[in-house]
């Protein structure tokens, strides 16, 4: 069976879980929150953005670098994890948005958006954008290059996730949200020094093997078998490697969350396989999603000035 | 195809990879750690256990107990983060061993042992024993009870992983190494404040729906269905559901090392899905594999009077 994306009526998040209603208590456990120890809508109603990222770091150096942007009082600084109770996740409150860490990889993406989107139910929150900004593996781009995601697509270029519920395959759709990818890539005509380009995604279980690497504990293809696998995956639209991007499309698409995807590139996976630029390089190359999401945010929320014009800073 | 464990020669650890003898330098870039910007062999060359668990603080708090558990100098609260350059992963030493976080699901996992593995390989490390410490919820099994694992099964119950690689599924067996489950059971019988026992353990790739959860963002089946499902689980032998432990055998068993999966059960799934225990109750379940794995690592190293009588401290 294929589910479908569908977005929900009154801009409301969309839980398509009848056995949600008659629970008297919602522990979001990797979250620490819950319902009966937090008054929710209170904390969370009026949040409209919510970006994601894999990173603890760099998710609370993206919360200070919009603590400027949207001109609020205070340095920043002293911003507190929401989840400080546990460490599986971390969490912070900048204006009307959150900015919050996902781990690496599909399943660890999955507990966060599953506990995130019932949060956002139980706040009562409305048209709610949410966007991953992370880092990948770029195919044939230059390294540095920001790709706006128009589709997700799995290990053999297929728009599709497979969830397994009670042992059993489900395929979903991995739609992101076709607006969103054209506002994003209209943000970034005012952002010259960095490249910007749409294209497809392709997500992986593993960053090794899964994603043709060579450097790997374990490696049982030759070099050419390799690139004969990542050009098949750029002749099919391919520009980025990562690992959440089908995962995160096809769970907030079933829950109405306007999605999308912005990664920049650490290396250009037809060059090679190792991370090897300098720490500074990669520092900068990672605020660029930011930038990126940050003028969006800016232009959304109608602060069009400075929009672009200082940069996060670092880890 | 089917890959089977195989263990190597000489106790080194096995790399698969024709191709990694080849490069200049090795760069393990989720651990921040390098051939050329470390000296691996001095730093590692004579680590004997690696222990590994999802969340840094916990394997943090094991370090500093397992500090105290082998009698070195000082209290251990100053234990230096060796991967403190990224938010990826926290690593700590003490004395013959390793105390490593690997994040939440078989992607996270994966990505670590991959460079954990290179990293065992240059340090020219020998005759490792690798245990993961972890919580998992039980099937048919009362709260807190601790699960030596053995046989790690899919959703399907099946002892297996399946890898894709350049697109292609590759099947792996799961084998975990028979006469470390017995060492363990035996360590156990000298710690009777909390019961132990060996099962399989199922591995899934998300934590509601592939856990056959009814609390989730999205849930399709009926709490008939959900038990249904969870007692063919039990009838198949399975006492414990996580998220690492296919993959860890598969690689682990590839790569020559001696594994071992102990994990707490953090409620009883058979009677829900919300883990609601207090923090306290669930700081002390956390503890018990950590108490057990101890006794385990003072036993093989002649260490037998205090095993099981201190306790770790909170994280």
């Amino acid at each position: 069976m294929t589910e479908t994306t569908r977005y929900s009526g009154g801009g409301f998040v969309h839980i398509k879980n009848p056995h949600l209603e008659a629970m008297d208590e919602d522990v979001l456990y990797h979250l620490d929150l819950g319902t009966k120890t937090h008054d929710l809508p209170a904390m969370f109603g009026d949040v409209k953005f919510v970006c994601v990222g894999g990173s603890p770091n760099r998710m609370r150096a993206f919360a200070q670098f919009m603590h400027k942007e949207l001109g609020l009082e205070g340095d920043g600084e002293d911003l507190a994890d929401i989840c400080a109770g546990t460490d599986r996740y971390a969490m912070y409150r900048v204006g009307p948005l959150l900015s919050i860490s996902h781990g690496m990889g599909i399943p660890s993406v999955s507990i966060m958006l599953h506990e995130l989107i019932k949060l956002l139910h139980h706040a009562k929150c409305r048209d709610v954008t949410i966007i991953r900004i992370g880092t990948s593996g770029g195919l044939g781009v230059q390294a540095g290059s920001v790709v706006i995601t128009d589709r997700a697509v799995d290990a053999c270029f297929q728009p599709r996730f497979e969830q397994v519920v009670l042992g059993d395959v489900v395929v979903r759709g991995t739609d992101l949200d076709g607006g969103l990818v054209e506002e994003l890539l209209a943000c970034s005509k005012a952002i010259p020094d960095f490249p910007t380009l749409v294209g497809h995604t392709m997500c992986t279980y593993d960053f090794y093997e899964g994603q043709g690497r060579l450097d790997g504990a374990l490696c049982s293809f030759s070099n050419e078998k390799k690139l004969e696998y990542l050009k098949r995956a750029h002749d099919a639209g391919v520009r980025n490697i990562e690992m959440e991007s089908t995962a995160f499309a096809a769970l907030c698409g079933l829950c109405g969350l306007r999605a999308a995807v912005v990664c920049v590139t650490l290396l250009d996976r037809l060059e090679g396989d190792q991370i090897r630029a300098s720490h500074e390089v990669l520092q900068e190359y990672q605020q660029r999603p930011q930038r990126l999401v940050a003028a969006f945010i800016r232009r959304r929320l109608g602060l069009h000035a400075a929009a672009g014009n200082t940069r996060p800073s670092s880890d």
